[in-house]
């Protein structure tokens, strides 16, 4: 049996891969198979993460494991899915027990918290790389697209913005902070956490939704371009956390909110008269701007004067290979 | 826009993309949406290939995207699963036209003759490789696992072996051969058809299943572990191509069949009684050994003796980074 061999019947054995709730048949075939219960349709995304250009390498491979399947499972919060079940597909230049062990306790534990059950992949030797596709279950005509957003809707988003982009710098090793800062920065880049039970709670109220992994003001682009409306967007209103304005200032906290990716929290539109009920169930809910007629982006500040910047979004980790 | 969003763009807009048969929304938002019929289960099988690993690098990228395809769908053929769609994770060091151009058209050619749609994906900038997961939809209880083989079955495969192995060293430069020879090894290793109508005609019939990807004896041994029984193959049976014979002569031909990887033709277990009805339909069946009492794999010769190889199954391309 060859070592890759071995990695499969490894992943095999892991926790994650122990069947669950909607999984008929997991790893080992050709195929895995899943049920989709009647009146319900499949929600499918898939993410790649390649070392040097998503995340720093070498870096901790239980962090990486997290981080590598709650970003993936984000795109589900974001469709308002139930999870079901992922693929991982694994390149690895060399293999490591000790890496492969960590890795897949990362996985593991991001699994259990996301409630997916590991049910097939690929193992390959090759640059490191991972590609995690990921299976949710929503009602027929209930998923939270980004073609919905309508003049007058509210701009809303689910947490702090722009933690992780502050915690680059500390990724990196480029920057330090103490602990009371950095802390809860690398723990939010290192395991973001899916806002799943947020996004469940929006079918058939939200009316456009996605997760910010590109940056704010790139992300509501998107909602821009897929609802044919304009997006505005009151800089005084995002949710900055009080580690980000420590470690970055103000300023810099607001531009990290709006231009640095991998929050992984959601933003969405929502008629005004949906806030108040979800508000009172206690949903991190915070307003940052609205929707009107039009086509595009715009950054308002306190007195509503136009401070778009020219240039809008997503820097991968690093853009050269 | 970088160029990386303008390759998503490009992929999006591409024939293949254009929805299809249980696609309730394909690329373009968090989620892909797929409708699953009532009573039927969903299929999932993720694959990657990687440059200098799974395939030569350079190489022809209308024949890679072809390939990468049928290598994935192949899966689905195995189990006797209904194409419906796909997702693709493309890393690719550099952006050329040319490059995507050419690999889109022979994904789109090999799209179009399997009943795939392309519903989503990630293009990311890295070493090159591609990760492909493909879906179908096969009735309730009706998939072709490798776990149902019993004794007194037959083993059979859906064509002729070796092929693909045959190729290698073509495809290599390591050898050359005349066109009545090298054509037929080429266009089966970089143009392998899926044996869907196949697959989806076994439903019912065969007892175990699975696409011949890491050579005869170790995928039969795959069969053997999962249905706990003893896979006789003998080797006399074995169907072999004339210009596979030709070039290999007979023994390095019946050596490609046994142990070279890559045929994707489906070898199954079918009680006798199943094989008369099939074989008057056409379906291009060849008996290549039984299913005994016992664990393993054994190869015997015209006589019936035991002449099973030491080391069984599957090389990489080439194993080393």
């Amino acid at each position: 049996m060859g070592e890759f061999e071995l990695i499969r019947n490894f992943f095999a054995a892991a926790p994650c891969a122990q069947g669950g709730e909607g999984v008929d048949l997991g790893i080992g075939d050709d195929c895995a198979l899943l049920a989709v219960p009647p009146g319900e349709q499949l929600a499918i995304s898939t993410d790649t993460l390649v070392a040097g250009v998503h995340f720093a390498d070498p870096c901790d491979p239980f962090l990486l494991g997290q981080r590598s399947l709650a970003v993936a499972v984000s795109d589900l919060a974001a469709m308002g899915a139930t999870p079901i079940a992922f693929t991982l597909a694994l390149t690895l230049p060399t293999v490591t027990a000790d890496w492969l062990q960590a890795y897949a306790r990362g996985l593991n534990r991001m699994a259990q918290s996301c409630g997916v059950a590991l049910v097939g992949g690929d193992t390959t030797r090759g640059p490191l790389s991972m590609t995690m596709t990921v299976f949710g279950r929503v009602p027929n005509g209930l998923a939270l697209c980004r073609s919905g957003a309508q003049p007058g809707d509210l701009l809303c988003v689910g947490g702090e913005l722009g933690n992780a982009a502050g915690a680059l710098p500390l990724v990196l090793g480029e920057r330090t902070a103490e602990p009371a800062i950095a802390d809860p920065l690398l723990a939010h880049y290192w395991s973001p956490q899916p806002q799943l039970a947020l996004g469940q709670a929006l079918r058939g109220k939200a009316t456009a939704a996605l997760d910010i992994s590109d940056g704010l003001l790139a992300d509501c682009g998107h909602i821009a371009q897929a609802s044919k409306v304009s997006v505005q967007v009151e800089r005084d209103r995002l949710p900055l956390s009080g580690a980000l304005v420590a470690f970055l200032g103000q300023a810099g906290a607001q531009n990290a909110a709006l231009s640095g990716g991998d929050d992984y929290v959601l933003a969405f539109t929502l008629p005004s008269v949906e806030l108040s009920p979800l508000l009172s169930e206690g949903w991190p809910i915070h307003v940052i701007g609205r929707i009107v007629a039009g086509q595009g982006v715009t950054l308002l500040d306190s007195d509503g004067q136009d401070i778009t910047p020219q240039t809008q979004g997503y820097q991968h980790f690093r853009e050269s290979p």
